[in-house]
C-alpha cells in the first residue's frame, strides 16, 4: 500500500460513482492516501459537485496480494461519501485555505452549548461510582438498564397520556443512527422502503447497504426501488399519500430534518391511516420533539392506532447536547406484528442482545439525570436557547428577501434558492461569508434550491452569521 | 396484545426452534408475556435443554390486525435466544427459587472490579469538561478520536515492533460485539464463513442474521454453510487447517473465548499461511491479548503477511473493567483488499459513518486514560488480579480430578466433563453449589462436555467457588 500510495500523486478525477472516496479520505492521515490537490477538483452532474481521486485502480494495479473475497455489491451501489464527513472534508479544506478566517459551522447540526450542569453531574457520579467496590457494574442489560427504561416510559406519559408505551417496549442505545442501522439489519434485504424527500441520509444509505435497494439512477438521483415522497413547499412538506404506492417500511421524520417542518395530529392520523390500509410500518424519528412548541404531536403514539404499525427512534442528542455522549432508544410496541403474527419486538430484542451491548452506562445515568426534574427544566432552556437562535437567522435571512421553511418547531432553518444548485449556494456562502451550512440536495433530490442552516452555535456566532448572510445576499 | 398476553396463562412447550422466546422474555415485564411456570420445563434435545411458551400462534389468533411485512427469514433461522441473556434468566430463575443462597455468577465473564482511578479520574474530567464552554465537544469523528486512535497505534507498536498499524487504520468503537455486527453488515449475504468450535456465539449468530448460512441442522446442531473448525484437547484447541475448506471469512479467536486456549506464533503463521492460500480474510479477535504472559501472539499483527488478510478486533473491557462502559476497536490494514482490489477499509469506513456515530466521548476519555503510562500500570494490575483468581478455579478443580485447559493466558477455565451434558453440569453446579457457569455447548457443538467457568470475581466469591466445587466434585 505504501507504493500504491505514492502512485497517488498522479491522480485523476472520477465520476460520481466513486465519489465516495472523498468522504473517505477524511478518515486518513494525509500521508496514507491522498489527491495532488488539496481539495479536489470537481465534476459536476446534476447539481451534485463530487470529486475523487482514482484510487481503485491504481491500487490494483500496484499492490501484489488481493484476497479471494468478493466485495459486497451492496457497497458498490452507494453514492458519494456520506453527507456529513463530506461537509467536515469540505470545511477543513475551507479553513486549510483561509486559516485566518473565522469559519461558522452551520452544517452538520451539532450541538455547541455545555451540557447542563445537573446531568454532567449524573455521569461525574456514575464515572466515580465505577471506580469503586460499591458503584462498580459491568455488563448492563443489552436494552438499557431499567431505571432508565422506566423514565422513558415516564417520559411518553408526560408527551401524553394515551401513548400507552411500557418500560419493556424502550430500548436503550448508542443513539438514532445506529438504532437505524440495525432495524435495517432486522428488516433484511427483501422489504421495499419509502422516505421522505428530502431525508436524513441514514435512513437511504443504511438502505443501500442491506440490499434493499436496485442501483443509483443518475437521471433521477434515486435509488432504484426506493419510495421518494417528495415534501416541499407545494404540498406543505407532507407527502401525497394518495399517489404513494404501498412499500413495507415508512421512514418519516417530525419535526423534519432537514426541512424543520412537523407534521400536524390530522396528518399524522393519515400517514397511520396510510400505513394501516397497506400494512406497512413506520419508523417514526422523533429525535427533534422537543423543539415543538405547538400544538403538533411530540410521538407518533398520541395518534389511535400508532402502536400497531410504528416504531418510533429518538435520541438524547438535541434534547441534551448529548451527540458526542452517545444516547437514544427505540420503542418496539407489542403490538406490532409481522404477516405472520410474530411480534417485532422479538426480532427487534434479538438484534439488540446479539449486535449490541448496550449504551455506555456513563450516559445512560446522564439519561436518567436528563430525565429528573431538574434536567427536563434545564434542557428545555437549552433547547429555548436554540429556538432564540433559530428566530436570529430567519430574522437575517428572510429581511434580505429569502424565503425560509421549518424553524418554528425545528433548529434547522430551510432557505429557498429557487433555481439554484444547493452545492452552489453552499460553495457561495462557504466561500464568501465562511460559513458552514448543508446543502438541500445532499438529502435527497428534492432538496435541490435549498440549504440548511443549522442553529446550533454559541449566540455571539449566530449573530454573526446572521450579519454575514444579510450582508451576502443583502 | 393484552388480549393476547392474557390467553398466554395455558401455555405449551415447543420444540428447540421457538427457544428463543426463553430469552426474550428476560427483556419483558412479567405482565407482557408470560408462561405458567416460574421457570419453563424443559425439553431435552441432544443435550441442550430449551423451552418456550407456544407465544406466535396464540398470538396470531388473538391479536386483531397484523402488517403485510414479511418477517425476516434469517431471523426465523436463529435457535435458542443468545446464550448470555439465557444464562441470565436461568440465574434469575435460580435466585427467585432460591431467594436465600448466595449466588455466585461465574457465567457470563463480566468484570467485578472497580475501574481503577486513575482512569475512572479521566472519565470524571470529560463528563465534567463536558459541562463548560471550553471543554465541550459534541460529534466526534465516526472512528474515533485521533488522539485515541494515535494511542492505539502506539499501543501495537508497544506490543510488538513490526505490526505496522496506522491511527488511520484504527476504528474507535463501542466494543468488539458491536463491530462483528458491522463486519458482517459489511461483509453482506454472500460470504462463506468459519468458526472455532467453540466460539463466542455473536460470529454465528450475526452471520445468521446476515442471511451468511442455510438453516439449522438439529442433528449436527450446526448452521448450513458455516464450516466449524473443531477445537479440542485432541487438537490443541488449534483446527486442523488440511481438512478445512476455504472460506471467505475465517474467525479466530485467541486468547480463545470460551476455551482459553492462546495460538502460538507457529500456529498463527500457519493460520495466516492457510488464509492467503485460499484468499480468505481473518477476523481475528484479541479481546483477551492482555491476559497472555507467555511468548504468544498479542496480536494477529505480529505475524508476517497478516496485514493482507486480517481484521483485527479488540475492546476495553477485560483491560480495564470497561463492559459497562463500553469501548473497543476494530484494525482494517490498508493492504487488505477485495478480489477485485478494492480496499476493505473503505466499505468498514462507510459503515461506520453510516451506521454508527463514534463511541461515547467519555467512554473515549477513559480509552487514553487507560493508555497512559499509569493507566497501562493500573489494568496489568487488574489483570494480575484475575490471573490470580484463574489459579484458584484450576487448584480446587484440578484437586477433585476434573481436568482443565485453558486459564494460563486468559480469564477463563475450561473444565471438561467427558460424556457428560453441558447443560446438565451447568444445572447441577447452579442446582447443587448456587454458582453460576456457561455451558460450553452454548458455544457451539464442540463444547458439549465442558463448562467455562470465569475468573471474573471478588476473590472472596473465587475462594467460596472454589470451596464449593471442590465439595460438589470432590
Amino acid at each position: 500500500m505504501a507504493m500504491a500510495s505514492q502512485a497517488l500523486v498522479s491522480s485523476t478525477f472520477a465520476n460520481v460513482n466513486s465519489a465516495k472516496d472523498v468522504s473517505f479520505s477524511s478518515a486518513f492521515s494525509p500521508s496514507s492516501l491522498r489527491c495532488n490537490d488539496a481539495m479536489p477538483r470537481m465534476t459536476v452532474s446534476r447539481g451534485i459537485r463530487v470529486a475523487s481521486c482514482a484510487v481503485e485502480s491504481l491500487e490494483k494495479e500496484k499492490t501484489s496480494y488481493a484476497t479471494k473475497v468478493t466485495r459486497n455489491a451492496n457497497f458498490a451501489k452507494l453514492q458519494a461519501g456520506y453527507l456529513f464527513p463530506e461537509i467536515g472534508r469540505r470545511r477543513a479544506a475551507h479553513i486549510a485555505k483561509y486559516p485566518d478566517a473565522k469559519v461558522i459551522s452551520l452544517g452538520i447540526g451539532d450541538t455547541t452549548e455545555p451540557i447542563p450542569s445537573v446531568i454532567a453531574e449524573g455521569m461525574k457520579a456514575k464515572a466515580q461510582a465505577l471506580s469503586t467496590l460499591e458503584g462498580y457494574s459491568g455488563y448492563g442489560a443489552e436494552q438499557g438498564e431499567g431505571s432508565l427504561r422506566a423514565a422513558l416510559q415516564k417520559f411518553y406519559l408526560k408527551l401524553h397520556p394515551d401513548t400507552g408505551v411500557k418500560a419493556s417496549e424502550v430500548f436503550v442505545s448508542d443513539g438514532a443512527k445506529c438504532d437505524i442501522a440495525r432495524l435495517q439489519m432486522m428488516f433484511g434485504a427483501d422489504v421495499t422502503i419509502a422516505v421522505q424527500d428530502p431525508s436524513y441520509p441514514a435512513y437511504v444509505d443504511s438502505s443501500v447497504m442491506m440490499g434493499q435497494t436496485g442501483g443509483y439512477e443518475a437521471d433521477s438521483q434515486q435509488y432504484n426501488k426506493i419510495h421518494y415522497m417528495k415534501c416541499t413547499p407545494e404540498n406543505d412538506f407532507f407527502p401525497d399519500l394518495a399517489s404513494a404506492p404501498r412499500t413495507d417500511i415508512i421512514f418519516f421524520c417530525s419535526p423534519n430534518n432537514p426541512t424543520g417542518a412537523t407534521a400536524t395530529k390530522k396528518q399524522l392520523e393519515e400517514l397511520v391511516a396510510f400505513a394501516k390500509k397497506n400494512g406497512s410500518i413506520i419508523v417514526y424519528d422523533a429525535a427533534y420533539s422537543i423543539y415543538i412548541s405547538d400544538d403538533s404531536p411530540k410521538t407518533i403514539y398520541e395518534i389511535p392506532g400508532a402502536r400497531e404499525v410504528a416504531i418510533e427512534i429518538s435520541s438524547f442528542s438535541k434534547f441534551a447536547g448529548f451527540t458526542g455522549v452517545r444516547l437514544g432508544w427505540t420503542v418496539v410496541p407489542e403490538e406490532l406484528l409481522y404477516a405472520d403474527g410474530f411480534p417485532v419486538i422479538k426480532d427487534f430484542n434479538r438484534v439488540m442482545t446479539t449486535s449490541f451491548n448496550g449504551a455506555s452506562n456513563i450516559a445512560q445515568a446522564g439519561g436518567l439525570a436528563c430525565l429528573s426534574d431538574d434536567g427536563w427544566k434545564a434542557m428545555e432552556e437549552l433547547v429555548a436557547f436554540y429556538k432564540k437562535n433559530v428566530e436570529i437567522i430567519v430574522e437575517a435571512v428572510t429581511s434580505v428577501g429569502l424565503t425560509t421553511y421549518g424553524g418554528k418547531n425545528a433548529p434547522y432553518v430551510w432557505v429557498h434558492f429557487p433555481g439554484q444548485s444547493s452545492w452552489d449556494v453552499f460553495a457561495k456562502i462557504l466561500e464568501e461569508a465562511h460559513i458552514v451550512t448543508t446543502p438541500g440536495s445532499g438529502f435527497g433530490p428534492g432538496g435541490e434550491g435549498f440549504v440548511r442552516i443549522s442553529a446550533f452555535g454559541h449566540r455571539e456566532n449566530i449573530v454573526e452569521a446572521a450579519e454575514r448572510l444579510k450582508k451576502l445576499f443583502g
